[in-house]
């Protein structure tokens, strides 16, 4: 990207016609189309600022606080990596430390982290009705500090993935799919698959899957859900997808067959995850911590889940995809069979020939955050990164 | 706070007498009257400058350690926000990955963490005899290692709250009340009443009532400690209060009814606490990992605590003070009525109208502790103030 | 360090002839003359700078991600120093929270962590056979995304200790020679004592040691290593020793007594370790998570370190050093007679008298890691080093 072409972005960016500032990134569902490419845009940028080792630096000091609530490798380091980019430290709110509950806690809490915080990430996917309404209620305690004039200013959160939606993936996955394919434009009428996986494990959350199809049918896609019967989503997160392919002239289908779903696709989604009804039995047996309950769960959904080892992205499977080259996508780690288990969702030889396309696609997601950030906190976004392109501070003392 | 007013305090600073350069803050008696006025305008000069959006950096590297020996969210935040806002990066010392003893490993430990480092801030209240003695023998070895040449400058300790003294806690309570009053001098006089209050749980630290009749005691203000028979505090302290209160014309009383404390106040801090006798008890106890010992201490603990069920801070108690509208102070968290617990500190309504001060009050926190560390890390502070406005680095790339 | 001797040193830096940049630093012998010699040209040009209050700050932004397999306390605070140094973020990747095994997990979560990472630290010497193979692995994994484009840029790995070297603390170690003995010059002939020496704990790893022989042999320097029967190292560090020995005009023996090893020394480094043997036992148990074989082992071990109670470092030791006054080394912490433990490596008066000698030669490491990540990073670092002289930004707001 050279530099003419970021400030031809930024122009661009202008046009948008975007009220991000000052409200957060939940649900990819409750942004307008052209919000989420003024995302996509602003993610650009930035790594176009990059590539021309030029500071994106926007504060000079500031936290960015991360709460996880789950085991994270790679959001962690994009979360970090976002932060640093735009000049925040990461501080971790550690939930083994100080437990957050519900209400006055959390309310206080929100307030407590905040007096000098400009972003807050939140990773909850455990428990459904849980992830996205724990971020709300941080969200609303967060306004409350705001309009008390408790608090300076108003952090951005950040949803790192909750139980409903995981947009840093699916915006990080669909600005891979520009890129890819050269420009948003070409993936109208394109279909992508995204279709369940077999796993020898249990319990992976929804919120790939539904954070897909919440976002592919908004540009035009012919987007189709595979599961095998019972691995069904959250209800609302479908009508979702059907109310956006219906506005976008798109297309939204639903089978239960994972062969069907390739048959002519132009980019396969295969990933495993746990059946809704499973999920919700599950929640409520890790809140009363019955652990003999979570035993026979696991049980019966391993041996459920053993039903449907044909799930596979094979090679066989691979040749029923347009022109047999569909594009395959992951959000990682993915189970490969032969490599990290026996039998799982991809075979080995054709996560080898995507494996470099799946990196690809994570890059992303550290300034697809950064991007998210930026928006929500400040009035004009276009106007401070064309004032970042003319300080034009350079990345490193000397150009590499 | 306009550019000018921030300018004022820090000619105001530049006429204070005051010795804290390359001087831990461990206590606020041992800090003159000046030096204490001197932390409170150099927090509100960070604080003004924040919000004209100067960039208050000092450093451009270095790091700012801090060592938990007790869980902490809101002291943890508050020190990583004053690194983070003098520029200086945040680097946890773990004592459970590396555990501190004394003598030579301390001395060895004190050297190893602060090569480059600037300031240290240690949290260390578990044990009566322990916390502060900690925090003196890391500064003599620091003292040490900088006579030796091993260490090219002295890191500044803060207290972050020890077995005596909570001075980031009070400093930023003493701060809230002169905003809220409308200035030190009209403190004057004013009744505050530190008091215990019920709790369901035990062996809450004695350092905030300590710190705060060790600190309001010096500006002529009526302090009154009240406590149910047996709860009293290090006796040191008091002594330390008394001859305050004395030397200031102000008042220092002792009662043992919430009703007697809170007749006529002006300001309440109603908070619960483990009583002295019981926390030597609890230190020897576990020092040798009495269990069964600790168990026992526990449940008589909270058998006397429940006598005093109706030391709680409640709407009939609030009619009591000066024009039954006395302000509502508080550390936080606090032990809510019907919230947080059944039965505790605070009544909820009474909470509820005080909330947003308490969440003002704790919002000086970073603010004091960076004053903390740029006095004792900067010979000349006013003329480093000045520099710092005369730069007028704006805080983020472009204006909000 | 006046400026005019920082710019000296940069001068001749540029004289040096370096191959450094885009490859890690693993093992001191795989690095030629010259490449060590510019590394602690490096270090002492950041430590001039330093001293002159000119940040050395190359980055704007950017991670420096540490990976500790091991406790650590030193190298964990002078990696985080040397990182902020250079101006960039740590962020750790925590082994316990996200496991890391062999093959694509490698090569995936090397990937994941390394978008916007400049340099990556890794601790790893538990098990013979695996650290330094484990940071290889990283290393590769890296070569490829960079190869393959996944990556803008080849993070740098640095060894913060493997089974085989520990060159952050030989590399330390010699510095503190270099400058203690007036040059490197003078080190030539200077004897210096590697021993073994007595400690009541076991399973110290060997890359101390083999670092010291390894990095010593390479200056003309007289090393002995002493060790009982039975405690020998890795036998290819030994060769490694002789050859450098050999090429040097140097000399490298080994013998089986602290005393004949101590005769006219100029240096003495007594250390416990494990011996070869029962490190590669230990291993093995390890790997199938044998504790009743480790508990044996861990019983035979302490019975046979018994045998060697009078390899301890004490005064009449010393006496037959060059003089009585070897300078004592020891990369901390020691285990000291009477005040660590019962019987030790060393005698306590010994040990007071070197104290400051083994804190300052510490001090060198947060320079010495920061020089490898440098010349790993920059093509031609004394143009980028002469940038940030004539740059000049102050590291304080105001001069100190």
């Amino acid at each position: 990207m050279t530099k003419k072409e970021v400030a031809a972005q930024i122009d661009e960016l202008r046009s948008k016609k975007i009220g991000m500032f000052g409200k957060d990134f939940l649900l990819t569902w409750e942004k307008s189309a052209q919000e989420i490419e003024a995302t996509f845009l602003v993610a650009e940028i930035l790594r176009g600022m990059r590539q021309n080792s030029i500071s994106p630096r926007f504060w000079d000091s500031g936290l960015g606080v991360s709460i996880f609530k789950d085991n994270s490798t790679r959001t962690r380091f994009s979360y970090a990596s976002a932060c640093n980019l735009l000049g925040l430290s990461v501080q971790d709110f550690d939930e083994k430390k100080s437990q957050v509950a519900h209400g006055e806690t959390v309310r206080e809490t929100a307030t407590m982290i905040s007096f000098l915080t400009e972003a807050i990430g939140i990773r909850d996917d455990m428990y459904l009705g849980e992830g996205d309404r724990f971020q709300r209620e941080i969200g609303a305690a967060l306004d409350d500090a705001v309009k008390e004039g408790v608090l300076p200013s108003r952090p951005a959160v950040v949803n790192l993935q909750s139980d409903i939606d995981h947009p840093t993936q699916s915006m990080a996955d669909m600005l891979h799919l520009v890129n890819h394919f050269g420009g948003a434009a070409n993936l109208k009428g394109k279909k992508i698959a995204m279709t369940w996986a077999y796993s020898p494990s249990y319990g992976k959350p929804l919120s790939v899957p539904q954070g897909i199809i919440g976002l592919m049918t908004r540009f035009g896609m012919d987007v189709t859900l595979a599961y095998p019967e019972g691995y069904s989503l959250i209800p609302d997160t479908l009508e979702v997808a059907k109310k956006n392919a219906a506005q976008t002239d798109g297309n939204f289908a639903v089978v239960s067959s994972m062969q069907d779903a390739f048959r002519d696709a132009d980019i396969v989604y295969p990933k495993s995850w746990a059946p809704y009804a499973v999920m919700q039995e599950r929640t409520e047996l890790l809140k009363v911590s019955d652990d003999s309950g979570l035993k026979d769960l696991e049980k019966r959904c391993l041996a459920n889940n053993a039903k449907y080892r044909d799930w596979e992205c094979n090679e066989q499977m691979m040749k029923g995809t347009n022109g047999g080259k569909a594009l395959y996508m992951h959000c990682l780690p993915a189970d490969i069979s032969g490599v990290s288990c026996k039998e799982g969702e991809v075979a080995a030889t054709v996560f080898d020939r995507y494996r470099n396309e799946t990196y690809i696609e994570a890059g992303y997601k550290p300034y697809i955050i950064a991007a998210m950030i930026l928006l929500a906190k400040v009035a004009d976004p276009s106007a401070a990164l064309k004032a970042i392109m003319q300080r034009n501070t350079p990345r490193t003392a000397v150009l590499p």
